[in-house]
């Protein structure tokens, strides 16, 4: 019931991040869908494709794509207000980076895809959606350019990796991941922790 | 028979609109290949690489490419000629419109994926391929800008899960869906149809 | 043992040049491991989520994506004397293609997809990672634009499919797929062969 509440969360605050974006680019309705919507399941859809694990859980599930467009409406209807509340918007939306990595990270490890799989679809689940997204309007994702957050999902894949010497569930699993890696992006975020860029001068 | 009549031509139009592209763009001949088969079967393959239904039949059956690779050439040579009959084009295409929203709706009812699936992939089928045709020149695509065109494959598939509660086969579903969407497009284009735009300045 | 040496040293070419990519547009590290990685099995996992072989090789083999990373870094660290041995990489890029074509074409007659697909899977396997390393940073793919690169892979997979009409073991048409292609490739590089742009104005 906890992880149903954070994934409808998660995928809330990702359908916001979308909207904001089809706004940003004065898309029509439904650019403002596909947009919301990709960025909130493209990461679990492509996740399921390249696992194999099709149709996709995202479009089977009637859940998901409600979310979205109802994230996506609510945002241009509101968004002056979202401004006021961007701070937690930001922090629900690094809830749902934990959680889609953990999720992504029990998929594989249940598919049996390998350890080096496993932290890659944590990361594939979590950030896919974003990186669609800034595809669509042809930007360079963002996640390439400067980032903590691919990378926090990383580490939380590798996390999750290694509480597998540990004699725990999947739910305990899930959540301890998801904290983790939640905690670990709003680390980032209030120290602006970035990864080094590569095209310094030489 | 005339269902495959139709697709024929359907795909024969989409090639169009990819070869167009790609001659705006100056691309060489395998640019112009790809551009006209990408967005000739490309909705067609993401629809069934996301169902699972692999190998995509686009792929294996070997009438799709070379209708493609047909059309690619035909309009580099004709293309001042195709101008003159760009209305025709455009009715073809929305005759192709509306043919695979159909069948992507069947295709997806057929695999038991759920009333939402049905009517999402009833719009990937449809407008997957122009969506890869715009992603491959860095563009925006058009149908998330101002569209009445992935929106008619939306009401489309709804109408083909509507059908459901009357007693009929596949093949009259199809028809009906192909017709109804097909009239809806043309409707749009002549009334010049559009979405409200989301980016209005407040 | 050959082909592995083979496929390692053809991953790594892929894998630089997404490498140089990155550099070029000043990514950050983690942009930097994406951008390989994607150029290095970009190719092989769309050829493997299209045929539905799932999940792809690249991500359960523990060996692709280190190399990859391990690419990524040594081209960061070392790119100045890189320039110096351009023309290796070039030729060793040129190897991964002719192999990469092989594999692609052995798979998908492997798995049974139809002569078509066998020469389209080649391309792709070849010349998918290059044209996932284009998008990801907004360009057209080069591909498309001019070339010899995939239509190389294109002969090449035609070469593999016309083996089938001699008494040879797969290792054999791999082996001989991957030396056409290969001369094909430096051939074409040498003579500075492109295929015939499509926007000349009329």
């Amino acid at each position: 019931m906890l992880l149903l509440i954070i994934d409808i969360l998660g995928t809330f605050a990702f359908a916001i991040s979308g909207a904001e974006k089809a706004v940003r680019y004065r898309l029509d309705w439904l650019g403002l869908i596909v947009l919301a919507t990709v960025t909130g399941v493209g990461g679990g859809v492509l996740r399921d494709v390249m696992l194999g694990s099709t149709p996709p859980v995202a479009l089977t599930n009637p859940i998901y794509i409600p979310i979205c467009i109802f994230g996506a409406f609510i945002y241009l209807k509101l968004r002056l207000r979202f401004r006021a509340i961007r701070n937690l918007i930001l922090v629900v939306d690094a809830l749902g980076l934990g959680f889609f990595t953990a999720v992504g990270a029990a998929k594989a490890n249940a598919l049996a895809a390998g350890p080096y799989s496993i932290i890659l679809f944590a990361a594939i689940t979590a950030a896919g959606g974003g990186m669609f997204r800034d595809m669509l309007v042809s930007e360079i994702p963002q996640v390439l350019k400067s980032d903590f957050y691919a990378t926090a999902a990383l580490i939380g894949g590798t996390l999750f990796l290694a509480l597998d010497y540990f004699d725990l569930g999947d739910t305990s699993k899930i959540l301890i991941t998801t904290a983790f890696t939640f905690v670990l992006r709003l680390y980032a975020m209030r120290n602006k922790l970035e990864l080094p860029k590569t095209g310094k001068r030489i």
